[in-house]
């Protein structure tokens, strides 16, 4: 055995603000350490049968199948994939951002016949081009992005849910940075299968994948000609452990479900509407203050995710340098860019419990500083001005009883 | 939105002795509730290096590449089956429980050419009949399970790896109820693929499965034909997250590594051949104090895993019954049997922390006392009496010292 250094890495405090994993509530840190219980408990089945009731509400879902894949948000990306997918299968893949991209990898891994609307990244898909398409061929699938991680799009999508009702297409939906702070309602909008993940607006650690599929789902996985190219992700099989059959598919994390059911909990004793109008409230007072400092953003202000803002680097200003400097003078992590974005714009998370007035406030006057230091030169008192301006008396008022809440916790 | 009872169901406190998950160190629940943290962070990468440094002597490997998949045991086995195989490709598979066959339905699902050798449930695998099937016809790939989940029996190896060397195919093992409790020699035993879970003798809770390529198994992904059917258990990306490139793949959770950083820092500082012998040791006890009951061990001596033991159950024993009566009046989680061993055996299962003499001498009485309850008398005197003696001063002074140490953690 080699000579090993067995110090532990001690783990150091951050202030989370990229675009994912985020910061956890006291509440939540408390549930990852309740003690592990067996997957097949009673005390632990009742657990997931919470969890089964807690989350499908967050999704805007009554009926089908609706639980937690046992993976991150990309394995939840597959599982919808591979399950509604066969070789050969039309489908419609969206791409707006890398994650639309990535869709469309996985799609071709199933050998499904793939067909790819690309857009600017920075702006949504466009319903008519969508439309163009389905006019020349029929699909059995359409993929889109709701809330675009890489480019801090929200795609509007009450034109694209008509079409996919109008031309008959299913329709798959990536919800991995707008579920639990924007209104998602798959049932209005006949999403088909729909995923996100445990470590964004949900807020828990990273390693779980909440993921909703329709009866029609249900009905065209049960009726699959080949089986599922993945065993671990074949809901058929998954559904037989979450639902009454109880039968064993994968050894459930109660640690991470255990955190997820406490995180469920939080968001439902919020209330969802008022859990979204904090999203909003602490993105419209970020972006005033950016404005103000003369900073611009990437997206037009009705496409603007209210979750994970994209923020245009300035010129000749260093984008690793800056961001380590953050991180290294104040604890502060945000996302840069990548892809075809690496190096241009900067993803600053307010999501779950980081969306909060007072990580909008600290955020101001850090990047202020930053930006000085690389000789651009802000007016910090503009921005914070701003940022005080939209949040007003109710925003402090609200930082402030959240504040007293997790001292009580 | 439904009306919810928002009361979190509490967690109760389980002695877990059942095939997994089972309890885990003091120090481990510590690191569970570490910050949360960047999956780019400097701070972080450190932590997956450690991991990728400790790992590898515990499956005793050099070279290759070796770290954690972000899934449990049975994401593990997927990456293992989809990266070595390609559709056509012939892969005998060696089945003596149920996880062997379980591999054999991920091979089916790659479309690879599958030959099923089955065993008994309870015996090994017998290499002559692995012989008579390589001489008949040209394998690329040899699956074969080191500890059985399911029966308790542990494969010997030294003629399995002789075979695939001889006859050039390559091998692939389940190690998910052995590494970090038995000795496991990868490199010795010309492995390829080798995969585990993070809940069993490596002692955190589930959601990681430790994982490791030969260097061969890396270039034969390297030069696939087809792209692996699932993206996100794909070794060419992942390992540009794990490998110096860091290039994003999945949201790494935080949570899970540091807990397993923390559980391989106890392996290594506990000693890797201390902790084979205290499993064995505990083993040896409880194997004794069954016997001595009166009660039945499934499998041959020569072939007991010494981590998992497969107790037959007596004539007139309602198992169900037994169980609940178990986890209701001792908090005590043991394992039954399933697939073609439901009803007939129950699993106990005596790994990592839960590896302990403690666990030994509260599971003679719990069990005595849980079959009398039913009508079938044990010597109870007879059972703890054998279980001493097999643990001897030695046994019982280590308990002691292990209990001093979680005191002063």
């Amino acid at each position: 055995m080699p000579e090993l250094n067995l110090q532990r890495q001690e783990a150091p405090l951050r202030r989370l603000m990229g675009p994912g994993p985020l910061d956890v509530h006291p509440r939540v840190y408390k549930a990852l350490s309740s003690p592990v219980i067996g997957y097949m408990d009673p005390v632990y089945l009742k657990v997931l049968d919470r969890i089964g009731e807690l989350l499908p509400p967050v999704f805007g879902r009554t009926g089908g199948i609706t639980n937690a894949m046992p993976g991150t948000g990309s394995s939840g990306m597959e599982a919808a994939v591979a399950n509604l997918l066969e070789p050969g299968d039309p489908v419609l893949v969206c791409a707006h951002g890398y994650f639309g991209d990535r869709v469309r990898q996985m799609a071709e891994r199933q050998e499904a016949e793939v067909t790819v609307i690309e857009a600017e990244w920075g702006k949504p898909t466009d319903p008519q081009q969508v439309e163009a398409e389905l006019k020349k061929k029929s699909y059995k699938l359409i993929t889109i992005v709701h809330a675009e991680t890489s480019t801090g799009v929200l795609q509007p999508m009450d034109d694209i849910a008509r079409l996919a009702r109008e031309y008959d297409a299913m329709l798959l939906l990536d919800t991995v940075s707008s579920l639990g702070g924007i209104e998602i309602k798959v049932d209005d909008w006949g999403v088909d299968a729909c995923f996100s993940c445990s470590q964004k607006c949900i807020g828990t650690p990273p390693g779980l994948s909440p993921i909703t599929f329709s009866d029609r789902a249900v009905e065209i996985v049960k009726n699959r000609k080949s089986a599922v190219r993945s065993w671990y992700l074949d809901l058929s099989l998954i559904e037989k452990y979450w639902g009454a059959d109880r039968v064993y598919h994968h050894t459930s994390s109660s640690t991470l479900n255990y955190a997820l059911l406490e995180a469920l909990l939080l968001i439902h004793e919020e209330g969802l509407q008022e859990r979204f109008s904090r999203h909003y409230k602490n993105h419209k007072a970020l972006v005033a203050g950016v404005e103000a400092l003369g900073l611009k953003m990437l997206v037009d202000p009705q496409y603007r995710l209210p979750t994970l803002n994209t923020v245009v680097i300035p010129e000749g200003i260093d984008d690793l340098k800056l961001r380590r400097y953050l991180l290294d003078k104040f604890k502060l992590d945000i996302g840069g860019g990548f892809g075809r974005l690496a190096g241009k714009v900067w993803r600053v998370g307010l999501m779950g419990y980081s969306s909060s007035a007072d990580n909008v406030l600290f955020f101001i006057p850090a990047i202020s500083r930053a930006l000085a230091v690389q000789g651009v030169k802000t007016d910090l008192s503009a921005g914070l001005d701003a940022v005080l301006t939209e949040l007003d008396g109710n925003g402090i008022d609200a930082a402030a009883a959240e504040a007293q809440k997790i001292a009580a916790a």
